[in-house]
């Protein structure tokens, strides 16, 4: 194996997932990855910090995406439709095309209760971006966290639907009819209990 | 100081707080806890597994005490209706009364990242029993995920407000003050937008 290795961070990340499904998170070395991907531990480390950044390094280049798209929203657009919209692209342009990816990475983290509590605390850190982001499109409080929390739970929710294949919707249709259905459970008693 | 120790629990609580708060938790050890309340390290681990356990031992009882009070709710309510009535009761039952120390373990939690992460693990976890116990009342899916992840984002920005002390208002108050923004937040962008 030359020194000079095309896509050295796509195949570490291959064989990391590997790795993990076949042994477990934890009992899988940097070494073994290493060694999976044909490359050294050194150029691992080049790439990442740490065996567990391989699952997360994903999550800062998602909410720079997702910050970017509520910057550059028409102004004329609600809060939850900014959100909506934003999540949606993401959906789109983003988890559709990893789906094989994002499902393997997905069992990995879900055998391990230790990654399972880094992807809630990448999700809290992705709704406080969200709820800045509105504010400084003059959005006020409480409705600029209120907004991003709803938008961020919409999100997970959807995605664990669409994550485990039970449904035939694509993620952003998930994430409309999330919206849809959240509007319904948060609407007025009167007209619900009309119905 | 006698083996015989009435509220040696409370005890050890107010110590911990007060020793959390003037040197850091990091900083502090279980024998200066147990120093400072006149008992040993022994009665120490014998109400609590270890010193961050002090700051959470409450969240357990706080969920049951929900958990109850979600079972117990008239049927005719709708989800939302039943998590506002069941987190403002906790509110007024259990929060209201205890805002002093609530107030001092919160600045304690803030000032440490890792104890904010077990925070947030403990919300979602409170989220994920009270999505099951709208279950149990036939709620369907995804609206009782999406009714909890809601209520208890209400929840836990009206408490943000109510814990700094930025607000008259009392954590019941502020909670249904939040679930009216998010009504409106969450409404359908036409008739907001004819306001």
């Amino acid at each position: 194996m030359g020194r000079w290795a095309p896509d050295a961070r796509g195949r570490l990340e291959r064989a990391a997932l590997e790795l993990y499904g076949e042994r477990g998170f934890e009992c899988t070395t940097v070494a073994e990855i290493a060694e999976r991907a044909g490359l050294t531990e050194r150029t691992f480390f080049r790439h990442f910090a740490d065996k567990r950044e391989v699952l997360f390094s994903g999550g800062a280049a998602l909410q720079e995406f997702l910050v970017g798209m509520v910057d550059a929203a028409p102004s004329s657009l609600a809060p939850i439709e900014v959100l909506t919209a934003v999540l949606g692209s993401a959906a789109d342009d983003i988890f559709e095309e990893r789906r094989g990816f994002v499902r393997q990475r997905q069992a990995i983290i879900d055998a391990n209760a230790e990654l399972q509590e880094r992807e809630l605390i990448k999700l809290a850190s992705l709704a406080s971006a969200m709820a800045d982001a509105l504010r400084r499109r003059g959005v006020g409080d409480p409705a600029a966290s209120l907004a991003a929390e709803a938008g961020i739970a919409v999100f997970k929710i959807a995605f664990e639907e669409w994550v485990q294949g039970t449904t035939e919707q694509s993620l952003s249709e998930g994430i409309r009819a999330c919206v849809d259905e959240l509007r319904h459970v948060t609407g007025r008693p009167r007209p619900t209990a009309r119905r």
